[in-house]
């Protein structure tokens, strides 16, 4: 039986604020957690400055990974330094036409927002409509800018706000579902083990020697510091498996085969 | 006078917890702060798998686009997964060896924390003291795999720890100066503005013409939500500039101008 391949996500977060350290990439780590969630397997993130061709060299870079899906944040407001979208057209010789679809929904926001104004059509805000031709305007429901849908060769690009409400409900609404029927029944299942007592170099063989014999599951130790010269190791254990049920069943044998191990060692286990 | 040219950082996040969206990759922030702080410029951030050709392919575009300094986090420790140092040799074509400078730092590390018991020097412990040829150890002061140092052509690599306080710890020992030395005196001043009542797409003219007149200060609006129909904005503005003096002048002189363009508009602005 041919394992089906594992659906593949990148996420380029843009936006010099996250390169100054001024702003924490928590949007990065929510997209990571929940493609992981719909099956997805998140395999790179990468976050670069407002700047065209810094953009396009990164889309670039992304596509010759050929990863099923490539999710950006940021860079498609109204301002000047809002280049996501020029960008990726760049990338990938599209140009960018005035998208009547776009343009409604930015209408519909604004008449929805302000009802006893009539907000000019200035350049700003017709940026916003501006995507590249073959490329379709995605809701937001929270927000002004409609977020970005691209199909390359067989790889797809959505563009999304940075702004984190917004980015998050369009995630939820319009990208979520396509890559759950990309990961086609894919399942994520994890777990957690604290240990106390046992130092992690000692414990090292007992889940190198789990991962051998359940090579579906992955086990990473996290040090969490010393309690009265008592190491902290919490353990993660989890598998991305072609149906839920392997997935639980792996999970748990490989659990207990390391439990086992451990418990030989001189530590308290706790599971969780 | 020619302009000297910036001190480039890239910054390498390695650990499948950062792409499960199990862990914030906040590492990735403080450092970028603190590189900032020193003169430095964050040019990018990338979060890899733990996997030897992943780390490898990165470390090898990493140096193609010669920054100056790169910077890794994580894979450094005693288990099978730690394999960073192992990654980095293989695309520089260094043969790794046992460096005594680290054995003797982690059998002092041992000595102190447990000063009753004689650790062995198991497999997974000599680990962390194997380092590419050329490579030189630096002391962890608070954990104990030290961390490591690299020269490549003109680059630098620092491979640091994943785990907070150990990778702020040898940062602020070892790795802080450099890049103040290469920054040569380069200084980042910043400044925040908070403006309600003008929506984003309305101050953009004004934040377009502001950095076209100052070149050397990066403005960049951030959009903060809506209270009562009222939209509030934060204006960000920085400068790196080759002296502290030029710096702080170019920021303020680039403030008071967009001020007096905002205050055109309808609305309020605060400066803090």
């Amino acid at each position: 039986l041919l394992k089906r391949k594992t659906c593949n996500v990148e996420i380029i977060s843009i936006g010099n604020e996250l390169l100054l350290g001024n702003t924490i990439n928590t949007n990065a780590s929510w997209l990571a957690k929940r493609v992981t969630a719909e099956g997805g397997l998140v395999r790179r993130i990468t976050v670069v400055e407002d700047n065209l061709q810094q953009i396009s060299a990164i889309i670039n870079e992304a596509l010759r990974r050929r990863s099923n899906f490539i999710i950006t944040t940021g860079g498609i407001g109204p301002t000047f330094d809002d280049m996501t979208v020029k960008a990726i057209a760049r990338a990938i010789h599209r140009r960018l036409w005035l998208d009547p679809e776009a343009l409604r929904m930015i209408k519909d926001h604004y008449a929805k927002r302000f009802p006893n104004k009539r907000l000019k059509l200035t350049r700003e805000r017709l940026k916003m409509a501006m995507l590249p031709t073959n490329a379709s305007a995605l809701p937001n429901p929270v927000g002004t800018a409609p977020a970005v849908r691209m199909k390359i060769r067989r790889m797809e690009i959505f563009c999304l706000p940075g702004v984190p409400r917004e980015m998050k409900a369009i995630f939820n609404a319009s990208v979520a579902d396509q890559i759950h029927n990309e990961a086609g029944g894919r399942k994520f299942i994890e777990r957690w083990i604290k240990v106390t007592g046992i130092m992690e170099s000692n414990m090292a063989p007992a889940v190198e020697q789990t991962m051998k014999r359940w090579p579906n599951v992955y086990i990473k130790s996290h040090p969490r510091g010393f309690h009265r010269q008592r190491p902290t190791i919490e353990i993660h254990l989890s598998s991305l498996s072609s149906t839920p049920e392997e997935a639980r069943m792996e999970l748990s044998a490989a659990t207990k085969h390391l439990l086992l191990k451990l418990r030989t060692l001189k530590g308290r286990v706790n599971t969780e």
